[in-house]
C-alpha cells in the first residue's frame, strides 16, 4: 500500500464560499467515514481554532472530528494523547507557529505516530504553519523580499514527511521568492515548494514516483537548484546572494509535477465539452474540403462556401488571447 | 567602435550618501569631461527632478549638465530641442511614469537621437521609467504579486535600445516577480529583467557578445523562458499561469551574464587581499609538511607542531557561514 497523501496548503484556505480544498481534504480522508484528527498546536487561538474547523469538516460530511492538542514535549510523549490518532483516516495541521509545531511534536512518539499513519495510507494535511512542518527541512521565520540575502530566513528540521524539501507558505501574499530562494542556494539538495494561499500541493506516490499535484486557486511555485552557481558560502552579512541557472516552475491548479524525475509531467489541459464537439465538427468539413480539392469535384464557388462554414463553426473556439 | 554602455538602474539610485550608481554613470560619462544630458519627461515633478540631478552629476564632477524636456511628440520632433543631445557623452532619463516617456519620444527624432548617440559610444542611462523604456519591450503598468495571473499586467513598445529583453524595475521591493513571469510566459522570445532598487544592470558589447554587469545593493533577476511550457494562449481571465522549466538567475554585484550566450561567466570573487597573503602562507606551510613526510625526516611531535600553526594561520580565513 503506498503512503497516504500529503496536502501542503498555502494557508488562507477558504472554509466558507468555496472550500474546495478542504473538501478535497475530506473526500481523500473517506468522506461520509471520515475521522479527522485535528492538530491545533501551532496556532495561539486554542480552543477557537477547532471549533472552527470541527465545524467545516463536519459541515463538508465528515463522520467525526478529535481534537489532538499537545501544548508540550511532554504531552507528545503522553500514551493516551498518542492514542486520539489511531483510527483517524485523515490528520490536520493548523495554522500558527511551525517552529511551535515542531518543538512540540517532532521525535516525539506523536510525531511517529503521524509518520506510522503517513505510511499506512492516512491522509495528512497541513495550512500555513501546519505545510510547512511536512518538509524535512522547515522555514522557521524570517522577512520578506523578492531578493535572496544571507540571513534572510533561518531554517530548522521539520517533521520530514516530505524529504529532500524545504516549503513555505503564503508564498504569493507574502512575497517569500527571496527567503525560499535563500535556502535553495545554500541547500542545493534541497527543492524549494513555495504554495499561495487558498491553494495546495498535493504529494502522492505512484509506481515509486512521488507526484505533486496543484489544486486551489492560486500556484505552487518550485526552484530546483541541481545545476545551481552560487556564492551563498562565502557572502558576507546580508548581501544578496548569487544563484544563477536554477530552474523555476510555477504551476497553477491541474498542473502536476514529477518529484522524483523533476519535471513537469505532459497533460491535457481541461476543453470545454461543447467546443470539443465544435471543433470536432470543424475537423470533419476541413477533411472534406480537402477531400474534394483532391478529387477536383469542387468549383471555386463551393470551396469559398464551405470555408465560410467551417470559419464561423470555429468562431466560438476562440480563446481568449486570440485577436478579435 | 561598440556602442556606448546601457545603465539600466532599478530605481531610488542613493544620490546622497553613497552615490555608486551615479559615479559609475558620470565616470563613463567622461568623469571631468562629461557632458550629460538630462530626460525628466516621465516625472510629474518637472524641473525640481532636473535640478536634483542636475547637482548630483556636477558634484560627482560631470563639466556641464543639459535639460532635455519634451512634454509632446511635437516638442520631440523639434530640431532646436534634439540638438541639445549633440555633444552629449552621457545621457540620463529620470523615474516617472515609462509610458508618457515612451508616448513622447518612441519613434521621434529625439527618440532616433539617442539611438544615435547610443550606436556612437555615449553611455545612456536611466532609472525605474528610464530603465524600462530602454527594452524593445516594455511593462506598461500592471499589480505586485509573485504568481503570475493572465491580464496582471499591459506591455507596450520600449524605446529598443536592448533588443528581446523586457525590464522591470523596484524589483524586489515592489513584489515585481508575477508581473515579469507572466510577460515572458505569453513572449517566451524574450529574456525578463528585474532590477531592484540602487542597482544597475550595465550592458556592454565586447567582441560581439552583449554582456549584463551587476551593480550596486541589491540584485538583478533575470527569467530565460527558452525552455518553457506554459498554458499562457489559453488561460482564462485572470488565472494563475503555468510557466514551467524557466531558467532563473538572481544576481548580486559584481556578477557578469552573457546576454548572448545566456548564461553566466564564470568568475574569481573578490578575495580580501590580506587574506590572500595569509592564505598563500598556510599552503606554503602545508606543501613544506608534504615533502618532510615523504622524506621521512619528521617527527611526529614535529609535525603536530606544524599542523597547529598551520591551523591557526588558517582561522581568519574561515567564512562568516562556517561553524565556529
Amino acid at each position: 500500500m503506498p503512503p497516504g497523501p500529503l496536502m501542503i496548503i498555502g494557508g488562507a484556505e477558504d472554509k466558507l464560499r468555496r472550500p474546495t480544498i478542504l473538501r478535497e481534504f475530506v473526500d481523500a480522508s473517506g468522506g461520509a467515514e471520515a475521522r479527522i484528527a485535528v492538530i491545533p498546536t501551532a496556532s495561539s487561538l486554542g480552543d477557537a481554532v477547532v471549533e472552527v474547523y470541527d465545524a467545516v469538516f463536519r459541515k463538508l460530511g465528515a463522520a467525526e472530528v478529535v481534537p489532538v492538542r499537545p501544548e508540550s514535549r511532554e504531552d507528545a510523549h503522553d500514551a493516551d494523547l498518542v492514542a486520539r490518532l489511531h483510527g483517524a483516516t485523515g490528520i490536520f495541521m493548523t495554522g500558527g507557529n511551525q517552529l511551535k509545531l515542531s518543538s512540540i511534536i517532532s521525535g516525539t512518539p506523536l510525531g511517529e505516530a503521524i509518520h506510522e499513519a503517513h505510511r499506512d495510507g492516512v491522509v495528512v494535511a497541513g495550512t500555513s504553519a501546519g505545510a510547512s512542518i511536512q518538509s524535512s527541512h522547515m522555514v522557521a521565520f524570517g522577512g520578506p523580499g523578492a531578493t535572496p540575502k544571507q540571513r534572510m530566513t533561518q531554517v530548522a528540521a521539520g517533521l520530514g514527511l516530505l524529504e529532500s524539501a524545504v516549503i513555505d507558505q503564503h508564498f504569493d501574499q507574502r512575497n517569500r521568492y527571496g527567503r525560499l530562494l535563500m535556502i535553495v542556494a545554500q541547500s542545493p539538495q534541497l527543492l524549494g515548494i513555495g504554495v499561495d494561499e487558498d491553494t495546495a500541493a498535493v504529494v502522492t506516490e505512484s509506481d515509486g514516483r512521488q507526484l505533486l499535484r496543484v489544486s486551489g486557486r492560486g500556484s505552487v511555485t518550485i526552484f530546483d537548484p541541481a545545476r545551481m552557481v552560487t556564492n551563498a558560502y562565502e557572502a558576507q552579512r546580508s548581501s544578496p546572494l548569487l544563484a544563477s541557472g536554477v530552474t523555476l516552475h510555477v504551476l497553477p491548479e491541474g498542473a502536476t509535477y514529477d518529484l522524483t524525475a523533476r519535471e513537469l509531467l505532459p497533460q491535457q489541459w481541461a476543453v470545454d465539452p461543447e467546443d470539443e464537439a465544435e471543433l470536432a465538427e470543424a475537423q470533419h468539413d476541413m477533411r472534406q474540403m480537402a477531400r474534394d480539392i483532391a478529387a477536383g469535384d469542387a468549383s471555386p464557388a463551393a470551396l469559398r462556401r464551405r470555408l465560410a462554414r467551417t470559419r464561423s463553426r470555429l468562431q466560438p473556439h476562440r480563446q481568449d488571447g486570440d485577436d478579435r
